[in-house]
């Protein structure tokens, strides 16, 4: 007999938040693992050795098959028939739009939104020094200029990312999005389609996006109704 | 009739190499369709409207249907039945572990040596202005950091990232590695694993694999075989 998939995550990191709420709107069970990042949980030796070589989150074990990287993971449980097809497409040609997103998004929208996040926020948390006007405003106008691209290019004539339905590239992007949120910036100021589709996304997976976004939500101070 | 696949592409990006060497490999027609990104030609408001709204390459015409992100042009090939089995599994528990690899290496390998290029190579040429040798220190390490974790992490215990044999994750990460060469860094000296690694992954792609690399041998004046 098989055990439910172990997901070890981390709320506190993006693409845990984004495999949390595809797992729950895919009513796929799974016992929760969750690693106190904060705590540098996942920096010893028996993390390395047993739960994650690459000491991150997040990361499966399946009935002993170890699993990292969140797209890899949904792809390998989307082949195993534990996400439903509208949030990933099976048809080749549908699930390859969707793919471009993820594949995208790695080194323009997720890259640039975390390191906004990481100088704003994490980094003075850390060590008790204000970036400089100049650096946050360098950190900033790069993560503009793909947001400028989710505003123009992918949401351009619909109302998700891929299509005219929520997928999964729709909660990975609103996770990377949402976490700019904690370093005080607001998306919705700027970028009118984001905003509105934000709310989109956010009503299409609630009440798991709440769930996921509840420390996000706390920590920025706004609470989810904030500016919508 | 369908007409083969249109690939555009530039031997100077890494991406492009790595689906040419694959192309190749697979023995899958394709049109020919360079891009020279030194004069801009991806920069036209006539690329991004008839080629690929990102304005980059690489980039795929199927009949019509535009894809861009290399790693979703494999995927959608692949399920085309363009490329072999052996290089990209279609048993999704192998093909997880080449995902694996896919999805690790964009905000790490290749975010790292990337930057590394651009910062050593790429800005001194376009801006005439020399690195401080603090800045090259800090891209150097934070590409080493990458570097050692596919010499002690996916190389280890085996001949290629994934397994015994070669996939397409060995063929996305030489041509990342190679890509520092013409920024005077040789990878070989510090790294045996990397080092006994891409000599087979060299030789199991070659002839392409040289065609593919020819401009980054010429520029590093190097040529294929130096330091092997």
């Amino acid at each position: 007999m098989s055990s439910p998939i172990r997901y070890y995550y981390d709320l506190m990191s993006q693409p845990s938040r984004a495999l949390f709420i595809i797992f729950r709107l895919s009513n796929m069970p799974f016992e929760d693992c969750v690693v106190a990042l904060r705590n540098g949980e996942h920096l010893t030796e028996d993390f390395k050795q047993q739960i994650n070589r690459f000491q991150r989150v997040p990361c499966i074990h399946d009935n002993g098959y170890k699993l990292a990287e969140s797209v890899a993971i949904l792809r390998y449980l989307s082949a195993k028939g534990k996400i439903p097809e509208h949030l990933y497409p099976k048809y080749f040609v549908d699930q390859s739009r969707v793919d471009e997103f993820l594949e995208w998004q790695h080194m323009s929208l997720r890259l640039t939104c975390a390191m906004y996040f990481r100088t704003v926020w994490l980094e003075p948390l850390l060590t008790g020094r204000t970036p400089s006007e100049a650096k946050i405003e360098t950190v900033r106008m790069h993560m503009e200029r793909n947001l400028d691209v989710v505003e123009e290019v992918w949401l351009e004539g619909k109302d998700f990312l891929t299509g005219s339905a929520l997928s999964v590239a729709d909660i990975f992007a609103a996770c990377e999005i949402e976490q700019t949120r904690m370093a005080d910036y607001d998306v919705r100021i700027k970028y009118p389609k984001i905003r509105a589709w934000l709310k989109r996304v956010r009503q299409s997976c609630n009440p798991h996006y709440d769930v996921a976004h509840e420390f996000v939500y706390k920590i920025s101070g706004t609470g989810p109704q904030a500016k919508l």
